[in-house]
């Protein structure tokens, strides 16, 4: 959900992505630049066509100015959203509606996809962003969420060290996928694959929430599991689990 | 609150933080190594004691292998946390009581300290932690909290571009202190200083969520201010702000 | 939502009725006993036809012994009902859907009618009404509903004293109707007629609680407003309220 | 929680709850009139001492006019209670601390009762009690409260037939005892007293809602009574429970 970019905009954008790419060392893809084939531009003619191609975002990631794919998890019925706009018109879009999904999207495409109808009521705050001395969106959530109770969400803990041992200064992302990791060796014993808890954990309603974040060497992140989504007791109260055949609803490819 | 680490365990801290300083590029104080002055160790003897300044862990921070001083917002009254073990007798302990605090501890000192007097009920899980398959604590947070209804929360977004416009990969830490610095932004225009914020965030009871960890390169963190614990309506919706005198309960130092 | 009584069960409801019906001194329709014209029978016989009009319940009202028509708030998405079968088969039904609905059906009529499907998953506990000491149903409710936070439902407080000034003992009914009038007459100052809140209150999720039942000869009921569904501010703290053209959505009969 | 009356009010109680003495037919005591012997008057007169005996209001039970004596279970930390002012200077008074209670105050002194301390905060409305058309108090309760999540309330219902099978018309207070009794025979399978049951149910903090109290001649209320307060999993899930010895805490008289 976002309004469009300015040119300038646009132009920070792809410059910004485009140092990353360049300085990064990691070896896998860090960030999806513009893209010139399969173009999907409507009835543009063939140079608007190109120009997307070459210039235009895609709608993978969620940025600061505008917000775009942001997969915030109570982002649903009832919510406010207060957008920068940048572009007479604002020209509002919106997309990718999920049925459920967790804190953190997992599994990059875990959340449960569908098809739907959003009712929008659109207003303009005239100088809103100056009055509001607005980066990014903010949020007022809608009051309509499942509710477990805080007693309810079995929580594990993550820290900046990760799994070969070696220790992170305050790295909140190496802590979430740390508690992350937690959950999944809890649930295995259950008979769960590794692959189908990614899953899981993509599409239900986890609390990813900030511990601690300052404590020199180690930010701390919590993940909630809420044990209600569970046909049996999860709880570590209840005794050994025995191992249960889950099936093969996901298969894990190499 | 944790128990004990084994020699094994402590020298493993030990290792993987002395590695931390030893290698960071960082101009700043990353970890904190064992102290040999000043060292508090009751009234054990000299080779005792020295040998706690040599390689005693201090409390800060939490580690994953026993939480220690994990500072989670909610675990307050009625919770249940399950501790790894490591020595004969565990040498459990617990301290740094907090009024209340946020999530993220943002201001390191600023959770509003308090005396007070905890009681606990422990008891052993036998075979625990293999059982758990458990590497790190879990919760189950009790359920008493502060609860201001999910459509109170005035929700900042961040993502992983800093302030100087720097696109990061996927960093959940950066994130995070960008929604922090909207908030700031946000509550400045209401006649804040920037120090009287970052208190305020640190004691109140704010919500720190991940959004989305995985669209590359942006991760997306929120930090949900509950707006009813103001005097006066801080909503976007409320019009623009007067400026107020906030007074100089806190004041900046250099 | 209930399964069929037994023709036992359905003679006990009509002799307890009727009997109501017959030593009831005030002067208005205190039940519904059944109704002889206009019998909805499907395709059945003449003379089946003719026994439902004689003796068949009509849906008004719920009843103990098998739920019916129970109109309880939360029983929404994800709820569990357990109900007592009472003969061969079950009969189970379901109907009149609400989009929403206030605690207490206050108009009667007033909850938000709607078209709708449910999706319901049924299993049988052989033994279950002796087991579970059974005579009316249990329900766990669902986890999604509306969730404004505590603070933030306008508390109406009513007492067994009514509108004439008579002294009532520990009526529950007369106190809730007492909370009721308290709220009417608080909306009434923004321009709202008596007859357009009676049915917002229907229709809105508010939350009426038993306070104290027992204080002799004062039973206690309150009404909680939430606040947070109006668009302008209604708490006591705002200031006195302006008077809003309403609108005549709803007309008042004599 | 109050301020006090004027003489008129005063004298307004006196009439109307002698009035019910006078005119009931139920053999109980239904009020409780001013008691003329073991005054409580501090170092007044004996003049004034015999008056309070004659005519001062005794704390059971709370009234419309004023609130007094009104055991609502939210009004805890962070409330804010708006009361009518009768005489000059308000003469404000609050008592009666209850650690822990239920909605309803089952067995009429079955709450906690606990010393302690409340720090008030207390300012003057001018023109208060026009301005907001108020006969009553108004609440607005803290947001700290226990909070178990919807879903783990176990949810009795009751409806207005009393346990002789005898129907009552639109009468709630039949219809949450009903509700009552039938939590007291689920919970009697477990091996607790029906004492007990009573006692828990005035401490513990259930939930008394409206169901519904339109649906001639059946009004309906609920009773949730939240599972995650037992060491043992009560959930009609959960299978035929074992009878444990719950112990003699309480002794039920005749």
């Amino acid at each position: 959900m976002g309004c469009a970019p300015s040119p300038e905009l646009l132009a920070t954008w792809n410059r910004r992505e485009a140092e990353l790419i360049s300085t990064t060392k990691l070896e896998r893809v860090v960030a999806k630049p513009p893209e010139p084939t399969n173009v999907h531009a409507g009835s543009a003619s063939e140079e608007i066509k190109q120009k997307v191609g070459r210039e235009g975002a895609r709608t993978v990631p969620g940025r600061p100015e505008h917000g775009g794919n942001c997969d915030i998890k109570n982002l649903s019925r009832g919510s406010k959203t207060f957008l920068p706009i940048h572009v007479p018109g604002a020209k509002f879009s919106v997309g990718d509606l999920h049925f459920s999904q967790g804190d953190g999207e997992i599994s990059f495409c875990g959340a449960i996809e569908m098809a739907g109808v959003i009712t929008l009521k659109l207003s303009v705050m005239k100088n809103g962003m100056k009055d509001l001395d607005m980066k990014s969106p903010l949020f007022l959530p809608g009051p309509v969420e499942p509710h477990f109770g805080p007693s309810r969400y079995l929580t594990f803990e993550g820290f900046s060290v990760d799994e070969k041992g070696v220790q992170h200064y305050l790295d909140a992302t190496v802590a979430y996928r740390q508690a992350t990791l937690r959950c999944i060796e809890y649930l295995r014993r259950y008979g769960y694959s590794d692959y189908q808890v990614y899953l899981m954990l993509s599409c239900a309603p986890i609390q990813g929430h900030v511990g601690g974040l300052v404590d020199i060497p180690n930010a701390c992140m919590t993940l909630g599991l809420p044990m209600d989504i569970f046909d049996f007791d999860i709880s570590p109260l209840s005794g050994t689990p025995k191992k249960l055949d889950m099936g093969t609803c996901a298969f894990a490819s190499s």
